[in-house]
């Protein structure tokens, strides 16, 4: 279904939930239309997932036409508001490379094992990405075999990983996130390299702080030991998984933290159904319990 | 020329230079016959990288039988040791990782620009990296299209990364490094996550500290702007070239430093013949003036 | 279950159906045992599906200690032997080659529509074809990026595929059979080259017979227009389909005729279970029925 | 130089040979201007290729402005017209296709060692033949790992090919040829699929035919043996080299005649400079006596 397609009159008041996947700045002009005529909405645009207004325009450089429903979106990502996407009528769900570093950083934020202050996270992505439109940085020649840093400053996900790392700080919170284009097609890693707070931690500990978290999500596996020491996008391709892991080096009291995710699964459509799932009261696995396909 | 053929009694004195190129714990038992006979080495192996006995025998978990050799090795990596490579009788080359580790960083450290103790260098590398032989990890259906994170904690090159930034710091330095291969054969590319120590930097700034300490180095180039923003190891695969580049976000005080390289070249056999140009006073470009091969 | 670990005593007679995938040369000495004790077995290995005795030693070179299982055996491929599959003792299944080159072919020769003395199958297939083993030519720097004919006279794959199509033609064959790796990790396509009996043929003509032979085949599907020419296996990884097309060209009477598999599901693990279902009388769709995965 | 900057006015007599690189179509309009006034042309457009205005007509479905012009050009293949190449006012570029179809057939018809009433050309590319501007075919994501038969009839390149073969054979050929996009960046092989005359001809018979045509050749090699038994490009790629080999198959009475070019250099610029040097009585090797990188 084209947005633009959607004949907003004739959908009937039967109809429950629709997906909307557009652009910045286009789904903000229709959602409101179909949340009026009833309609809940799971948005795989950006255009919901800032809070504050003034975030939305620091960011996305539009003014926000309806920013009271900011508020009222549902960040979608099940693994922190499981609940709130349950009773949701706009559901806004993160970009693929924040799935991916919010996955990695969660538990250990939660937990206040890390400085908060000292957080790089480094995501790389396949070429799907980029979404359809063929580009110069998109054409085989050109996008074969990179490993092509892009906007690393200043990336749009900055700001919603940002506003939820925040929000489980309990305090405002900056970092370095640098994505780079490599040679795959399909597959998001963030590897976050973060400084521990109690430098006598090793992996056993940390083992623990992410057990806790997600030792009962559907969808996050944690990764460690053989044959594969970490997470690899390669691992999960065509599934909705995502393969948490980490790396503990006591002598400097560092810790690497990653996660990897299908960008067009978990990143995007597989989160979209998740959400729906958990919004419709079914099985939060119904129509996403396939296995990855290896290898690709 | 593999090691195992050299008969060392044969060579005749009129030679006076001799490329060295073994797994760690090899070149350590050979290279000193080698100067005996009053050769001078360059050493691509790791065994005479380190400085200090005790960093040998931490990172190789070896002995090492000619401790006193570590020190009147030379650190082979010309932007750092020129004038030291010119006389040296045993020249240690760096290893790829390293090289392009360093590079993004050296001039940030000289001119103390970043917070010293929060310096995270990701880096990503394609398969000619892991050498010739063909292991499961290496295998094709295994290896195409990975990201995947490798000796996150306690990879050895981290030993001469410290050791390097350590001395040009003045006091003991300690690193996040964590390596991933990704899909390409050759590149690697380090991008080092740094805070800045007076957030009020800009690029422009940091483009006058690069540009200071790299701007008569024949084979460093400082990239920014279009088309490519920042370093890419696809745009210098065959070349001797280190692209070196940066981004600085204000908002957060914080920069990514990068630095891409042909690891088989200017991260191997192109350094080498680098500093043998420099060990026999010639040109430092001979033999090594040949342009990028793109695309690939 | 690795074929080593099954303990031939062990197995009850409530056992029905037992599958076995081993190099050439290992089947033969145990799945004879497995049909003695009145199981049913579906072979992936090569060594049944040859029906002559002398097929077998010439292109295996080894002697056939079970002859007399060669004429029981029913060559795998639903397409051309359902109804045999459906009452077979022993199914061997053929190579991933043989099945894109058959599929490419039954119907042209059926139709006698082709010259049968001028046929050359040209293959490209994925790295996964060579099997887990790491191997100098399957090393991931030397394998990337190839376009590398191998086993260009005498692939014995090609003994498969002459007898079933000199089966079908009522005469002994000869054909022309050349596979190429190419990048992929998964996939293979076969383009075969043949000569057109009628110039007058064109592509709709050609499109009738495949038509006929194929229309209520649940796994190929006739690929012909937009926006994708011709079969391609990146279309149908991860799915049992076979995807056939063709080209012809009437200025010089000849056609090209093409099918692409995943190697991995309808060259392979897929089938096997295809002729599961057909032998067990479940829908032979069962446990096939998922689509491709785009993009990989 | 873009050749829309050309100012043919102010060219001055001076100035000796130009090089053209425009689409089919435009090269036709300004080549006769260049002539005009003196200069000698390196033409890589396919617009002065074909000898037969008709054959123009036929493939490229324009009116040919100057067919005077098409007598006069020679076809820039030196394997093939070195001599008339010295003296040419206008020398017309094959394709990267042609150029490898071309090189693994000439000595075979030349020597009339093959069946050429039955001949098929199978030839698998690297995305970089598809030129400089983005498609929705060039987009990475869908232009990644493919195996993609494209113009399966009806491609250009076949005119040049029989053009050239028909001339050697002293008759008119027809040829089947069909192209393949594969994985790769550069590089393109062919596969000659053909029927001996003499089916008692083994390897050694045919390589003798192929050192005797080609064994004075600056740039093309003859590939057998170790490691590596046939042509691929992935070993040439960045060099001006083609390699040719052969694989005979006496069984059948059939071989296949493969060669390999990387498609930027011999099959385009390389071989246009390769043309240049004869032209102006330089050694042909000149600035071409570069290496192939490997791996890439």
């Amino acid at each position: 279904m084209k947005f633009s397609e959607v004949n907003i009159d004739k959908i009937s008041s039967d109809s429950d939930l629709v997906f909307v996947n557009t652009p910045a700045g286009v789904s903000v002009n229709y959602t409101p239309k179909l949340l009026e005529v009833g309609l809940r909405v799971i948005d795989l645009s950006p255009d919901f997932r800032l809070k504050k207004t003034e975030d939305y325009e620091l960011w996305y450089e539009m003014k926000h036409p309806k920013p009271e429903l900011l508020k009222e979106a549902v960040f979608g990502l099940p693994e922190l508001h499981r609940k709130e996407i349950a009773s949701a009528k706009l559901v806004a769900c993160p970009g693929c490379n924040s799935t991916a570093a919010l996955l990695s950083l969660i538990p250990a934020v939660k937990a206040r094992i890390i400085d908060l202050d000292h957080i790089a996270i480094d995501v790389k992505v396949g070429s799907s990405e980029a979404g359809r439109i063929p580009t110069a940085g998109t054409h085989h020649p050109e996008r074969a075999n990179v490993m092509r840093p892009y906007e690393a400053s200043g990336h749009r996900h900055v700001a919603e990983v940002e506003q939820e790392l925040s929000q489980i700080a309990g305090r405002e919170l900056r970092i370095a996130f640098v994505p780079h284009a490599v040679g795959s097609v399909r597959g998001a890693l963030a590897t976050s390299h973060v400084w521990l707070v109690d430098s006598n931690m090793d992996e056993q500990d940390v083992w623990k702080v992410y057990a806790a978290e997600y030792g009962k999500e559907p969808f996050v596996r944690i990764v460690r030991g053989k044959p594969y020491q970490y997470p690899d996008p390669k691992h999960i391709i065509g599934s909705n998984f995502a393969d948490v892991g980490f790396a503990v080096e006591k002598r400097v009291g560092r810790a690497a933290l990653m996660a990897a995710i299908d960008n067009l699964v978990k990143g995007a459509a597989g989160q979209a159904i998740q959400c729906m799932n958990i919004m419709l009261g079914f099985d939060e696995k119904t129509g996403l319990n396939f296995p990855a396909i290896r290898p690709v």
